[in-house]
């Protein structure tokens, strides 16, 4: 008889309702930390006074040995005993005997299940952070090793202004810099013990629950036993930034894919990160970036079900929460896996510099320059830009880039373009210089970018 | 080595691009349909003489012993072999010997495993459909049951008008025969065969792809070799009806919930359907309606997920389709064992008709009937609205209902209100009967609606 | 005082719930729908002898009128009269004096705002597929101009196997004819009028709810009142079929992004669907395209958004539902929008044959063909993958592509790859004939569906 | 013709293809923000020499003329000028002539709406921010009015455990806590300034673009020029904390409508903040509530937008980005209009304390007391546990209450329950004295927990 069903109500259940009921097959994840929150929780009760110190003892060390079976592969989850927390207790108690139901004193599945999950979740966001770290060296790796490295950069996917790599994957880095920092607060947003919340409104045994917060390395116990037990928007949050997080490893990834095309052919993927074709043998495909395009639409689902489980939801506990655990573990195991594994593609990857430096060959990438030069002339950048747009225009018609008119064409469009400072203005060599203002991709601007990001990961 | 691999690539693969990119773990659960696939691929090769029928008796004689050992649990699934067709076609040619390798002519993965999902997809349609057939059952037989409980009915959870119990059960079906509605209009749509479809772009082999298709069990064979295997719209249609599903399981939930509280006390659950607390003795909660209410939730995210993951994809397949497979898997065993389980609890729940029927005695529910009975005298119903709207806050200063004022006390707000008639407005029996209207409460329209759901569901 | 406030009310409302409560900013776009409705109801009352005749015509001149007043922009709304609903009705009563308060006898705004939304729905539907139908044949047109203008097909942004572009081009049109086919459900299944089902319970007058239904043009009248007031799934369908056709859109937005690019350069727009950059005065930008897949994020928002609003809904009438217009509305809009400016995009464009010709020159797409003529020479397809990977591997290597390597080379691979056929299998034009199968790219069974497309979409 | 077309393209545009483009409907509310912003870049272009301090003085005053004229409701906004910049650069330069045609050197409209967002943004969150802090005020006043109202706590919507409406209160407060937290921490993170990062290149021009930072009152210059005008994920950082304060306010409005419910009858909201029906004379709605409810649902769509809005996308700027409007708009008018709406709500309720404190009376609210106080019996809580669950099932079989049940009766359950101390177990008021704990609702604990809440809000 399933411990939880107590004596209130009658033993059996329907079948369709215990396939629905049961949650071990995922909660089971959880295993570490209910263990590690019972540890605490027995020693709590043995300083309150509720069990000796012997009986806390006795408890621990059945724990201890449920955890090294469970590490074993030893124990078989049981469904029949509903979810993680049961299947625990019920073994404990084959261990321990009798003491066993003594564990549960003071506490309930509520305030136990919050407590697991959030230690879950500090340890998942930490082994994240980890992941995202060795992501942000491998690219400030690459950005050193490309210093020297002349591409365009790209709006609407069109050809723009000259650039460097190095500034471009600086650009992946700083994304991936704030998404650490959503981690991060969501983190010590989360940093409190609910346990001794009880089921819902607490519980009449006179526990310490900072000791017991600090025990488990928390920085505090939580305020209110409705909201702890009732609560999970450090769920939502997480879920929120990984989703965040999804997003931009999607980005990086459709470049990826994009620069792997014949088309682009700015970077060659190590063999160990491609695929190949079952049908077609000649294939060498980039699914290491289009799988992490694809975890971010499952990052989005996760908080998706997130938010939309917790709405419109009364205090406190509904069994509703129940369901949180598939999104969330998922939402870890997605983000981490396409974390880690985008790593090495890009820690492998080799750029093809002079494919990245050809394609300053065309696209007019020096216009802008060519106007701002108008513009020092003393036009004004509407003018310029005016004029600049039409010298485009017909260079287009012509079939040729703008810096292979003649200057008698220039002139045409306007006296200044005669001038000799036209042909600096359209070298991209150049170009990629002028633009030293902050955050431009001038060689020192970008070293010094790379000098912060080194620092930053440490 | 991995056969998908071919000669193309080195063999190695870095250990966090596999952990990234097996999907034998979730894909594996579309074994059956790999294998029904395959078996008309090898007769299909037949027809066209590319294999002997010696060689395709061989392959199908194989499959079927794969499939013999999947369903007896002998088969370890490989996570280096990728994904659920590598390892079925290893084992297969562990069987058959090379003429395993033949099995892949003018095929690839990618129309293999369109075709897979099209079979999962209609088998897995077809069991939502039998289990909302038996739910929509459950739900005519109470209300025939309760054919005689009158209840208020209520807008924004405020009593608004006299009805019956049958009839807001029966409002329960009419969401849920649309729901099989949109069910059936998907599996139409889906009905086509891929197969044939190739790669992307067909095969050079001269393949009957209608009777392939017919031998599935298709409809027809899909009509673009492009399309038929970049395209998953079939998965985003069934995940939004599945969404929409359990949008209305929920709301059935939802009730149950509300009903099952001692404040409403309408509805008690079997024990059979029903859980306790760890902590509280007393507690008797309605668990499976909440748990509905969350995979609810779950469901929303997967339709999400499915959106998201096909959008903006260039044709033709792209790798972000192999994660299809979580939401789409989730979507059909979360809808599917939420039917089930509120199936089953509905038709063990017991009403509590005394409760249902005195709730007629708040609210006064009847007011809209006074209203009524005024523009029976002449008077226009917003003026009417009006009159009855201050007689009942003048019964709510009282702390009484509007049929517990004298009959001074209505005569004084309008004339009419003295007349024979006003006994019978007031009276909720009489206002269900007169509620006779197409769609409305009257019992003979409910007895009506009832024949109608009977034979609707069969 | 708002008319809806009634008598039972103060007859003050805070400001900050007017902010919350007011919806005529954005319901207003329901006035056509809500007046015919009216007209059709005050009809219906005549019928049930609730009117006298005059007045049903007196009622349907001055909304006649109020149509005429809104139609040149002469009505200002008042937000302190709530919605669309009381903004009409306070002018029509203006209009025509006292029997004006009998125009909602026998009807609330329940039913009356579930009717506007099911009238609303079906006309912008009916846009909806108008506009498509124009998308449709404008690709089809596109598929027969450009019959003879070869291409490779991709996978995974590699270049696969040679195919047309007709064939590509019939392929998002193939999306489109589903996304039809789902509208074209949709609306079916919403063909039910809900006047008469009152606020949730009916009526007591005895309306003839099935001629109001005809007069209206729907197919019959609801059959549940709680069911008529309360669901919202004809929303959620069109909002989900709407999102799915958007995800189609940007599907087809990136091919036309990529294809713009200076990389691909398949397509060029014309100027009339193009932009350019306020700083750069080179930029011609395909803007078209990408604000499709902007809108397609949106009507995924949409979608979203619906579904979570009905999620775990009490029967009968929940305010929540209010917030049902502003997505319904957007996703049509974005839709409509989104599909008419690709028609016009897609219509003028041109595609650069050459360029497409040109990118069969690498990407070794005629690799299968080598690969299939091994089978036909008897070499099981796994094994014959497998040399040909090595072949392009070789190749690779060497910097060319696999039908520029020596005969000794190919068949030091394999011997078979020095007899006759293997010129004509490393021929893209060949090998795109020799795809005759169902569905794929050779001249005649693209002529086909070009055929079929055009009998499609009419 | 369109500035912003320029010299390259032919200046007509096609109709649909203008629908699309247009943006200035929507995003004309961000022309304060435009202004501020374009103020702040013609000092920086006067500081960096490229404009004279008299020219920069120009832009400033003709903008402060502009901004005057859009306040005052004079300036017709022009869809054919696209964008809400577009439209003031226009006036601009009607108003100071040619000069007006220079405030754009050095600038993109890629690094000016980027900087737009970013001071709308944080002018928006600070409203938030107000915004809730009045809730929380209101929430702690009504805590402090309740400190003697006791109440059930409910899990499941269950009776559960005594306590007090106070700590109720205040576990909403604590959600709310939360979501200032998340609000100020994307604040923070969002506090730099894009202008000078151009069109994705930097600009040429030597702008001290950290100076014009602090002129608009930003913690810094963003430090790569691709990602300031690429990246997006402040909106959905701040859409995904408006979203999770948005599922809050749900929970609490899902509370507020089941309290209005005559069954509940836990509250009573002012006539001020409630709604009548337009059928029904004698409702009296918690329409509030139920639209907050429904402002959660689009949150949750908003949020989702812009998650897919960002997916996949290539740097630098796409179009795609236009549309990250509307749904960040909604979000902050949404959430903000709910928060205000509650505050009244919540301010101008009445609890009912009759009610609430009768509902202490039925659900065995202390039976976990009385297991409790078996455990200090010496009894393991396991048995503990069960033995009261027996005791629950004989009470509801007899129909009453645990505490009515005789001494007998209670005995033959366990021996020490005929102790002196069951009488005390078994009383609500004791009960919630008992719950002291840290987080519990024992009257010392909540005043101090108020005390807290009062310092936290200011």
């Amino acid at each position: 008889m399933s411990v939880a069903r107590g004596g209130r109500l009658a033993a059996s259940i329907d079948a369709a309702m215990e396939a629905l009921n049961t949650s071990v097959d995922v909660d089971s994840a959880l295993w570490r930390d209910d263990i590690e929150g019972s540890m605490a929780h027995a020693r709590g009760l043995a300083r309150a006074g509720v069990l000796t110190s012997e009986e806390a003892d006795t408890l621990v060390a059945g724990l201890r040995q449920v955890a090294g079976e469970i590490e074993r592969g030893e124990l078989v989850w049981d469904r029949a005993k509903e979810d993680v927390h049961m299947n625990i207790e019920a073994r404990l108690t084959a261990i321990v005997g009798p003491v066993g139901g003594k564990l549960h004193t003071a506490r309930s599945r509520n305030d136990q299940v919050a407590t697991d999950l959030r230690l879950f979740a500090r340890r998942r966001t930490t082994e994240a952070l980890a992941a995202l770290t060795d992501l942000g060296r491998a690219i400030v790796t690459q950005a050193e090793h490309e210093i020297d490295t002349l591409m365009p950069t790209y709006t609407h996917l069109q050809r723009a202004q000259p650039s460097r790599l190095s500034h471009h994957l600086l650009a992946w880095q700083e994304m991936l810099w704030r998404d650490r920092g959503r981690l991060e607060d969501a983190l010590a947003r989360l940093d409190e013990c609910p346990l001794g919340a009880g089921a819902v409104a607490g519980t009449g045994f006179s526990l310490d629950r900072e000791a017991t917060a600090r025990e488990l390395g928390f920085a505090r116990a939580t305020r209110n036993s409705i909201d702890a037990t009732s609560s999970r928007d450090f769920l939502m949050e997480l879920a929120g930034a990984l989703a965040i997080l999804g997003v931009h490893l999607s980005r990086i990834g459709e470049e990826i894919v994009l620069w792997s095309s014949q088309e682009f052919g700015f970077i060659a993927l190590s063999d160990q990160f491609s695929t190949s074709s079952s049908m077609m043998p000649q294939k060498k495909n980039p699914d290491v970036a289009e799988l992490v395009r694809g975890k971010a639409a499952l990052l989005i689902g996760s908080v998706t079900s997130l938010l939309v489980l917790e709405k419109s939801l009364f205090f406190g506990y509904g069994r509703d929460l129940q369901e949180d655990k598939r999104p969330i573990f998922d939402a870890f195991d997605n983000a981490i896996v396409g974390v880690r594994a985008l790593t090495g593609a890009i820690a492998t990857a080799t750029f093809r510099r002079d494919r990245l430096r050809a394609a300053l060959g065309g696209g007019h990438v020096c216009a802008t320059d060519l106007a701002d030069y108008l513009v020092n002339q003393g036009v004004p950048f509407r003018e310029a830009h005016h004029i600049v747009g039409a010298v485009v225009r017909a260079a287009e018609e012509r079939g040729v880039q703008i810096g292979e008119l003649g200057r008698d064409e220039l002139v045409q469009a306007h006296a200044a373009l005669g001038g000799e400072g036209v042909a600096s203005a359209l070298d991209p060599a150049q170009a990629v210089e002028r633009r030293s203002v902050l955050g431009g991709p001038a060689k020192a601007r970008v070293l010094e970018a790379i000098s912060d990001a080194r620092a930053r990961w440490g």
